[in-house]
């Protein structure tokens, strides 16, 4: 079987399928809703736009789907299990992921980490291990811990099964919504959106939206190379990779996709927005894609079918009301 | 054109198919998530379970389709437009019906209505009026408001062409879950559920779900015809009719639908595991057809497959996380 490709490669739409035959009967099909215009500041006339509902994969974001191909991937899981650094949503996908297939799952997270995150990973059966202040601690131990036992590291995006995984969005979007001319969906690492916009090549246009503060596709495409970036703000919990993935950048690139940024306050009004008008709670980084079309950053035709992934909701509903 | 038979006759399908003739364009078409059945206390060998997102129609709740159908039912609406009595679900789609024909809308709730109830009320361009510190109050308002100026009052549920509108949900269940047995939907005044078992009869079977504080289905059922209930507890903001409407027994009752009632407990942590295992924001109300699966108060057949409506999210999301 393919894993999707080199690191290097160009992941291909075989390699998304690939992995949707290995993972489609064990992640969710996440619907699509379809809205009227308005509900993401279109004229009357426009098209309908269709959302797909993506937070409500398992653990709340897409990232299931990417980890649990990587797994499958790998064969025979080292008896020492999987590793993962991350307190957020990769985290919580390779420790679900692991749990599915009966590993065991280490994730190292700084001390820092918000309690509710922990106790999340742990729910899932996870061997959490609080490690420094900062990410980059957590990551260092991760390493460690790689070199010391033979368990197997997941990337949260750079990584051929990772993309292919994540890209088996696009092809369920394809077919529940094939009508569709144009794509919008959050940039971070470029797993996602890589991943879509190889599914999607000849069939839709993806567009890579990103806040302005997290500009790594909008970068990398301008310098024709990932480019380091600072980055900070509004979803960079989520979308905060200092530089897009080598991977993410050859599909993105390859398939001719698009570019916008959002500001901040664009982002934080359509998660508002989204849950006023259409009751779906999702997290900054997931408001971001629809934040294009509120903010008017993305204009479509008049005649243009857009459809926006909302990607994960992993944030607290505290504020939404 | 029907209009959804006589108040004291029996809603037939063909009542719902002329109403999703009226409204189809212009309510959403709510998905259907399917879930593997641990997420709703399945055993894992059980079929997947169908959730109609209907939480996610315009206004927040169901209510839209039958206000709607009701205002394109009655036809020319009168000068002094349409009047509801109510600071809920209710008053929300008769407001966004009228606003949507370009007809005023006058609600009366009690002055002691929560703000933001109010304001949604008023972001749909009602005509708010708060009245006394009692639902009744307002009612009788409302009533007066009817002879006085020959506005058009939409009944929240007890009304042929409401009940026909809200069974539109079961068509489109029908067309999205085909292979459903049984579908669980929760009971107030028995618009919903009853327009869902007429849409369905003879295709699957409707278990009708209420909290043991609001069980006016539960005792209709057994006293043969509807009777007055005191009624309480959690939901009852939504579900809390004092006694099913005529036209809801006759159309449950017709169907042979099933009677469950579960504990306020088991509401509460069911709209909690809603969030937690799927993102799926929900109000009590919504939470009690989930209830009977995750309670247990409703335990199907190995191979049945079931369906669960979630009919409204208007509830401040605060307590989900």
């Amino acid at each position: 079987m393919t894993t999707g490709g080199t690191r290097t490669g160009l992941t291909t739409r075989a390699d998304v399928e690939a992995a949707r035959a290995r993972i489609g009967r064990t992640v969710r099909r996440t619907p699509v809703l379809r809205v009227e215009p308005a509900a993401l500041g279109g004229a009357p006339g426009a098209a309908p736009v269709a959302l797909k509902l993506e937070m409500l994969q398992h653990t709340g974001s897409f990232k299931a789907r990417g980890a649990l191909n990587a797994l499958l991937t790998a064969g025979d899981l080292p008896a020492a299990g999987v590793v993962a650094a991350s307190g957020g949503n990769h985290g919580l996908a390779v420790a679900w992921a692991a749990a599915r297939l009966g590993a065991p799952a280490t994730v190292f997270v700084p001390e820092t980490a918000p309690g509710a995150k922990v106790a999340g990973l742990r729910a899932l059966g996870a061997d959490v291990r609080l490690v420094g202040t900062r990410y980059a601690e957590a990551l260092a131990a991760a390493r460690e811990r790689v070199l010391q036992t033979g368990a197997l590291a997941v990337h949260a995006y750079d990584e051929p099964a990772v993309v292919a995984g994540q890209g088996t969005v696009g092809l369920e979007l394809a077919e529940d919504a094939p009508d569709v001319d144009t794509v919008l969906v959050a940039v971070g690492g470029g797993g996602l959106a890589g991943g879509v916009a190889a599914a999607l090549r000849g069939t839709a246009r993806v567009v890579g939206v990103e806040p302005v503060g997290c500009p790594t596709w909008h970068r990398a495409r301008a310098a024709g190379v990932p480019v380091d970036v600072e980055v900070g703000g509004v979803a960079a919990d989520s979308l905060g990779a200092t530089r897009l993935g080598a991977l993410g950048f050859a599909a993105l690139t390859e398939a001719g996709a698009g570019s916008v940024l959002v500001d901040p306050d664009a982002v934080l009004a359509a998660r508002h927005l989204l849950w006023q008008r259409l009751r779906l709670a999702v997290e900054p980084g997931a408001a971001v894609a629809a934040a294009a079309l509120l903010s008017g950053a993305y204009r479509p035709q008049p005649a243009e079918r857009v459809a926006v992934v909302l990607c994960g909701a992993n944030s607290d509903p505290v504020d939404l009301a």
